[in-house]
């Protein structure tokens, strides 16, 4: 495999005049889209109208005038077409880890006025041990809350299948996982998850907009997912949530059947009504207003997805983790690198996870090298140089070029320099 | 009282000079800044240079380079001087509704843990019948989650403080209520609440950037506010909390006293423990990833009252609703206008609101003549026409303005066009 090889990859690549969409600093090959996707060139003149036009020129009124009132559904909807889900289940709002306490309160409590499989009590919110902290730290908060009457039961990536049994309330799992790459099978943990009487909840975080995903075929309950990854909706975008339609019906009678009820999800917020009475639909899982800026520009970013369509990124991101698992075998040998992601594509995400003994010096010298990826805490085991393929923009050079300078930053000594090994705020 | 009189205090007001901060559009008198804060002039700038140089230039970089990381302490240290709190008391993060959530969670997790004024149980939630419903929402959710071991009681707004007893766990009261303008009395109510054993929730959402606060002063537990009326952040803007030094040090052992436990509020989220183990600080009071962009705006719109100081805005706000509050009377008689805020400007905030019985055609017709105010739904009794007067760019010829057009249309026949009987989403 040669650069020139790589160059004429990307010459043939359906998708390479997309990368177009898109303001990449100069100097930089970016394989870090999996933590913040990269800055879509409709977003900042979009953003600006918002904020010039109909938060300046026409004040309050734009919430009826520029359909503000209606960007947390419309943004939904669009990412239902991402995620195999019909429009009117998936809503933008809050955070991803405030979504996650509201659908696991919400499945908890199904779960709960369910006529049980069996007769014993369902008292497991089953996870992986190695999820993504919020996830966990947010069961933990829920169950503490709720007076423990469920118990966090976590287990190994693997083992998740083999775990799940009458015991268990609600399975609650990240499609791909954020530290290996690896990738959970929705339709297969769905399937036995439901076979054993439980509810499943699906963290969509790290594969929305890169790995395709079909809630509704797989007949899962509830998602989550994070717009600012490989949806490229900017810093801290809005999060957004799934709810199945059968459990959107099931809930109408259940005033508080998700626990953070706030105005938008009344039925009528604008009737000042002091009790709460949900709204029948997704609106129900919305809370405070919405960050109309925020929103503004995810919908930026969603857009940018959906001109690509997920078969056709999905395709091309196997294709460079394939090239890069590739020419990390050829040409980084020696150096103490371990990989952890699947080598088999279809058990893996859109990012390639890779160990070394001095993980965070040498991801460091390689970022002042211009390829940005991202480092890992690893417990007690060797740190993660993580790699993350955002198939929008990330050409096969740049996969040539990025093991290159890694090979190169492996085999000199800039990462033993001081200021490689001070550790930042934010890994 | 004349208009050249108006204008003569417009020439002699101090704050006039800062109306140029914001950019208004021609042909508007905006008395809304109390749903929606006008646009300051810094924040298109700046939120592009976020997107621009911070997002697409600096990329991932920028959670540390761009100290992104430190927004919402930034940002909460700021507020903090307009509400008489330390800096370290107040955090930016989430929605009014979601912050609520946690402040009332963590005050009667407090209360339940407190050596008992007296034997008796302390069920209730005290609040106001007419409080913004979001909060009585809120609690509601709550209370339910909580197997509704806690009630909520409404009182009428006079009603509030004889209703503090020992059966009392949270008061929990907007300092301005939304409807009808009328101020409670922060140090009275905190004071009579910690005299019967009962801890205090305020929500400053109708007070913050126009009316003087001094939590500290009043002994005040807990508080959340919004981003987006005074504070100019732009619509849907962070909200805000602050929890008293005293409890984030009583709370330090109990890893989910503040129940939505996101990994954003963990001691060091970037060690990816399984386990959550809270910040001893504010910062456990933040949840998911905060939106940059939308921290970036509200950053500019808390500067311009930072600009202004919150003293002097109180003196012309109480100026501007006392000039509205004597046109309407000297102008406007005979129109079945009834006006409900009270008219002593030490009980009221910074909104003067009155009553007609065709209040939504009528404000309909006021918005197309270009005096922007809203209108409130009020049950069974006469609707409200809402007028809001944020200093740093009503001016009082405005005031003038406004009556004589609000004057125009009671004595027209315009509001019975049918254009303006059309009930919008947004009111």
């Amino acid at each position: 495999m040669t650069r020139e090889e790589c160059a004429a990859l990307d010459v043939r690549d359906p998708l390479a005049r997309l990368r177009a969409s898109f303001i990449l600093p100069d100097g930089v090959i970016y394989l870090d889209g999996n933590s913040l996707g990269a800055l879509p060139r409709a977003t900042s003149t979009r953003v600006r109208e918002v904020i010039e036009q109909e938060w300046g020129g026409g004040l309050i009124r734009s919430w009826n005038d520029a359909h503000w009132i209606e960007a947390p559904r419309r943004v939904g909807a669009k990412i239902a077409k991402l995620v195999g889900a019909l429009p009117h289940e998936v809503v933008c709002a809050d955070s991803t880890s405030i979504n996650l306490f509201k659908v696991l309160a919400t499945a908890l409590r199904l779960q709960a006025a369910r006529p049980q499989v069996s007769m014993r009590e369902r008292r497991l919110i089953l996870s992986e041990r190695s999820n993504f902290p919020t996830d966990l730290y947010v069961a933990q908060g829920l169950a503490d809350l709720l007076g423990n009457r469920y118990e966090l039961k976590l287990v190994d990536f693997g083992a998740v299948i083999g775990a799940i049994d009458d015991s268990v309330a609600v399975v609650m799992l990240t499609h791909v996982n954020y530290r290996s790459g690896a990738k959970h099978s929705v339709s297969s943990v769905t399937y036995r998850a439901h076979q054993a009487g439980a509810l499943m909840v699906w963290d969509l975080a790290h594969s929305t907009g890169a790995v395709p995903i079909d809630l509704n075929d797989a007949r899962a309950d509830f998602a989550v997912g994070c717009g600012y990854k490989y949806l490229n909706g900017g810093p801290g975008a809005p999060a957004f949530l799934y709810v199945a339609d059968r459990h959107l019906k099931a809930i109408t009678e259940e005033p508080f059947a998700q626990p953070l009820s706030g105005w938008m999800g009344h039925r009528a917020p604008f009737e000042f009504a002091p009790g709460y009475e949900p709204a029948r639909t997704i609106d129900r899982f919305t809370v405070g207003t919405p960050s109309v800026l925020a929103l503004a520009a995810l919908e930026c970013g969603v857009d940018t997805v959906l001109a690509a369509g997920v078969d056709a990124l999905r395709a091309k991101s196997v294709q460079l983790t394939e090239l890069f698992l590739r020419l990390v075998d050829e040409r980084c040998t020696g150096f103490e690198l371990h990989t952890i992601t699947p080598r088999d594509a279809a058990y893996r995400g859109s990012q390639v996870c890779l160990t070394h003994p001095h993980a965070w010096p040498v991801m460091q010298a390689l970022i002042s090298r211009g390829v940005i990826g991202d480092y890992r805490d690893n417990g007690d085991a060797p740190g993660i140089l993580r790699f993350g393929f955002a198939p929008l923009y990330v050409r096969f050079v740049d996969v040539w070029d990025a093991v290159e300078l890694l090979r190169e930053t492996l085999a000199g000594e800039s990462w033993r320099a001081p200021e490689h090994q001070e550790r930042k705020a934010v890994t």
